[in-house]
Order: C-alpha cells, then structure tokens, then sequence
C-alpha cells in the first residue's frame, strides 16, 4: 500500500500537458493530422506523462494569430506556418518556403546539416520562442488556370488568387492578385469572377474541387517544398524535464517528416482520381519565357529584402548559397534518374 | 528514506539493454551514425532506462550474417540491408530496393501508407523477427567509368564491380561482372583490372577516392532508394514495456528519414568537392538504348522472380502499382519543378 501511494504521488507529480494552437480547422486533413500524429506519439512514448491538447481555428478563432497567442504565453505551443507572420515577423517567411527554393529533402538538409536550424532560432528567440520544422507540404502546383499561359503577356490582368511572396511577385509581372477566403474560391473560379488559383497540391486541392472547374492545372515554382511549423514558448520548454524534452522535439522532427511522406502518398492518389474522373483535366507547365521573368522578379524582391535587412540577408544568402551546391547533386541523382525514363 | 530506496528500485528494474548487431565498420559514415543516431535518440527519450549497446563488423566478424544473428537471439537487433540475404530469404531484398524502383519520398510512401510494411512483415514473421526501415542511401549513382557508354555494344565484355540485381542485370546485357571486396576496388579500377565500378553516391564513393582516378561518373537506373533496414528478434521486442517500445520504434523511424537527409546533404559536398579538386571528372547520363535493355532486362528478371514465388508476385506487383501511381505525382511536381529550371 506504501509503495502504491508513493509510486502514485511520484508519477502524478511529473505529469506535463502542453496546450497546442494550432491554425488549421479540426479534422483538417495532413496539416491537423500531423499534430494528431505528434501528439500521440509523444504521448505513447512518455507513457501518458506528456499530454499535448490542441486546440484548432474554430476554437481560439485567431487561425492568423498563433504566433502571438504563443509568444503571450496564452498557449504552450502551436502549429502554423511562419511566412502568415510576414507583417510582424518578416524574416519568419524565408523558413517556410522561397519561390524557386529548395525542395523538400534539400530543405531539411539545410536546416538539420547547415545553417537552417540556426538562423530560426536567431529569428525566433528575441520573442522568447522555439521554432522547429513542422511538416512539408512537397512541391506546391502552380495553380488552376481557366486560360493557357503562353506568354508573359497573357499574364497582364489576369485575375488570380495567389497569395504571399507568390502573390507579389505575380503583381511584378501585371497579374491582378487578390485573396478571396478559401470558401469563395470555387465560386469565384466557376463564375469567373477571377481567372486563376493557386491553392496547394493534389492532396489538398481535391476536397476544393477545382479539378471539375478549371481545365488547366500547371506545375509549381513559387513554393517548392513548403514547411510549416511548430512553435513553443521558451517557459514551457524549460519547465519540461530533459526525457521529455527530447521526446517532445523528436515527436515533432517525426510527425514533419510524416507529413512530407503522407502528402506524397495524397498527392499521388488525389491526381490518379483527378484524372480519372475528370479526364478534361490537363497538366501544363509554364513555359521558360514566363519562368525566367518570375525569377528574375523573384530575385529583386529578394535582393530588396536583404537590402533592408541584416539578418533577412544573411538568411537568404545561406539558402542561395546552400542550394547553389545541394541542387548539383539533386540533378545528377534524382533529376537525371526521372528524366532517364522518358515514356512514364 | 523509504522513497528514494523504492523510487530506486523501481527504476532499476524497468532498464533494457538491446545489442545491436550492425553490418557496417566502427565509425563508418551515415551508415553507423544511424546507428549511433537511433540508439542516442532512445537513451535521451527513456532517461537512460534504454540503452542499445552497438556491436560493428569487427566485433561480431559476421557482416552480411545479422539476418541470423538476430534470428538466433544472439543479438537483439540488427542494422544492415535486407538484400544482402538474398540467398537464405530472396523476398527480403524488395524492400531495399529494385532497379527503376521508387526514389526515397515514393519508396517511404509505400511502406507507410500502401502495403510496404505489411509485406515486409509477412517477409519477416516466419522467422521470428520484425523488420523496420533503417535508413534511406538516396539515389545511388550508375558507377564510375573509364570508357564512355554510348551503345549497348559498348556494355559486351566490359568488366564491372556491380553486386545483387544490377550485377544480374548488366550479366544479362554482357557485363562480366565481378565482386572484388571494397578494400581491393580502388586499385582493381586504377590497374585497369576492372573498367567500371559501381558503389553508392558522392558521400560515400568521397572517401574510395575513384574520382581520382576515374573519368565518367554516370547517374544511376539500380538502386534510385536504396533503404537499409533494423531487425529485431519478436522476443527481445515482447520483453520491452508499451512506452519503451514506443520508443524504440520512433527512434528507428526518425533514424532512417534522417540517414536520407544527412545523405542528400553530403552528397551535395563531397560532389562540389570532387568537382573541385578534380575538373576532369564527367558527369553523364546512359543513352535511352541503353537505359531501355537494362530495364527490358530489369523486368524479365522481375518477371521470372513473381513466377517462381506467389509471395514475390505479390510484392512485385504492389511495387510496380504503387509506383505507377505516385509517380505521376512526381513528374508534375519535382521532376516538372527541377526541369524548368534548366540552367542550374
């Protein structure tokens, strides 16, 4: 009976829960699945001493707001993306994703083996936060088009919802960018009320619906390998003992590894029933004429940022630099390897 | 008084120690830093109550024998690649990898979330063990060449270092292959004894030194993501409590997408080194006529091999199925991504 109580009394004492925030909707597919993901095997693994609550959009009602709900202290943790942030925190957004970027492998090679973990966390810090990878979306579609894009000219006045760094460098190139609410876009592309959206990727565009409406579904260039994020504010770190900690950290670097592998499996099998039930459906590629110029507007907005910027520029030079030398390995591996076998 | 001697107690008694039997050398790059990676992974998050005490070839002297170490309970656990047994266990060495195979992201998309694993333990089960993914190489590359490869003509006589099913592969199409061990290669490719030898990718051909002495380095077509593997005997496993087994299991799956991002990262340097210390050496690309023989090749051995054996059928074809399927995924987003940007 002694040992009982003592043991009781020893393990109910060393019981954490963390409360979670995080931006997307309950039962929001991939993105509330990888928290659920998380939470679950931080659980299992602390055998029940470590319990995360989440709490979803429609709950805290502040989708936008994680980082601030965490940096008060409001919640423990949250799950979000960085570059939402663009307004308060600008340097976040280069930690999410960049147009013409690094995929996703490339990318958690830069923060795990280069300078990625280390340039969040000098971002992060000043607001008394933690930031670590949160999952990868894979390469993001360039959008649903109702019109072929064939020139840089069919882009001027082209109305498109596109949002972020994508959606500024679209404006460079004369398309009109707007961001219309996620539940008007089918709408708004099924009346024509705007010729283009960019939404995600297979995955997650199927639910939308945008494969029964817009005929031309182009491959991507402004979020090659986009990655979201978990937050956790420093005093809740550090009130966690250390086998907690390292279970918290290495259920959050597993559920954002899931999450590129599970969007993977989505995306294939989203596209294979696009295509069947749609068989209109058409894929496209943006021709080189209208890459280069979103590059070439890319690099100016970048090289504007880091301009105005100390920190903005040492981070967007370590990703340059860093994708100068990983990409050569990525084209003699897998790039060459896909382009070797044509007919698929 | 009465606390602390109990408090001891307990802890004393719930400790494991699982030895670890691994096919690679003490302090072998990537390959034992998975190891290594795993077993510091499980000792942080169990406060040391898990401990995996690492045996390397030089100890156990048996380094393609883990499959039957680990079977006969003298290790608990296992690091190798399941397509080293070929001869005790041929349906094993699918789950490596197979010639025009998936790349990493597919490859982890099937074990996770089509029938990869399921597979795998049906493999696996009869012997008393059960089989993790261990860790991904990437894509491997083709070999290094001291003659250009224009034709198939060009592959009749020539004489290669290529084990396993590419060893089969080039046999079929004229090769006359040999398996010098690694320790006589790099002499073997200087004298001429051997024109071409295939070994893995940048980070680990870096340190064999064939840039050195090799002129062609051609992209690969038989291994495109080759996962190594964890083993662990049923009963060692049964012995673990729930949050220990946990545990282990997250530590083994974080370590293997980790050995697939340290890889990507240090191919990416030892490339850009080679390139830089030796100008000569020639990135190419095996023409169409011989990338189609060696697939023609690839599948009338596929073929033959699901003939002989139901359970091989099975897993071949859940392969070619999945692939088809994601891989249409793959070529609208990164192989579309990386191809439109041809100038890097």
């Amino acid at each position: 009976m002694l040992l009982f109580s003592v043991s009781s009394l020893g393990v109910a004492a060393d019981k954490h829960t963390l409360r979670l925030a995080q931006t997307w909707g309950p039962n929001s597919p991939i993105l509330g699945e990888t928290t659920l993901n998380m939470a679950k095997m931080a659980e299992e693994m602390s055998g029940g001493r470590l319990k995360i609550r989440i709490d979803s959009a429609n709950k805290h009602k502040a989708p936008f707001g994680i980082f601030d709900l965490v940096r008060n202290g409001q919640y423990d943790m949250g799950h979000t993306a960085s570059y939402y942030y663009k307004g308060t925190i600008p340097n976040a957004m280069y930690f999410t994703t960049v147009p013409f970027g690094m995929i996703a492998p490339e990318m958690y090679a830069w923060f795990y083996h280069d300078q990625g973990m280390e340039l969040m966390q000098k971002v992060y810090e000043p607001f008394g936060l933690q930031s670590f990878p949160g999952g990868n979306t894979g390469n993001q579609m360039g959008g649903w088009f109702n019109k072929e894009i064939n020139s840089v000219a069919d882009l001027k006045g082209l109305k498109m919802r596109t949002p972020g760094f994508a959606g500024e460098v679209m404006a460079e190139l004369g398309v009109a960018v707007t961001n219309l609410p996620p539940g008007e876009l089918y709408t708004a592309l099924e009346r024509g009320t705007v010729d283009a959206v960019e939404w995600v990727g297979p995955a997650l565009d199927f639910p939308m619906g945008f494969h029964q409406i817009a005929k031309y579904y182009y491959s991507g260039w402004q979020e090659p390998g986009a990655e979201v994020q978990f937050l956790i504010n420093d005093k809740a770190w550090n009130k966690l003992p250390k086998d907690l900690q390292a279970i918290l950290r290495i259920a959050m670097r597993t559920a954002a590894y899931d999450m590129y592998i599970q969007t993977t499996h989505e995306s294939g099998v989203a596209w294979d029933r696009m295509k069947e039930d749609y068989p209109n459906v058409t894929h496209k590629t943006f021709p080189p004429e209208v890459i280069n110029a979103m590059r070439d507007a890319t690099n100016k907005l970048l090289a504007e940022a880091a301009e105005k910027d100390d920190l903005a520029k040492e981070i967007i030079n370590s990703q340059r630099d860093y994708l100068k030398q990983v990409r050569q390995w990525t084209n003699i591996s897998d790039k060459a390897y896909l382009n070797s076998i044509a007919t698929d």
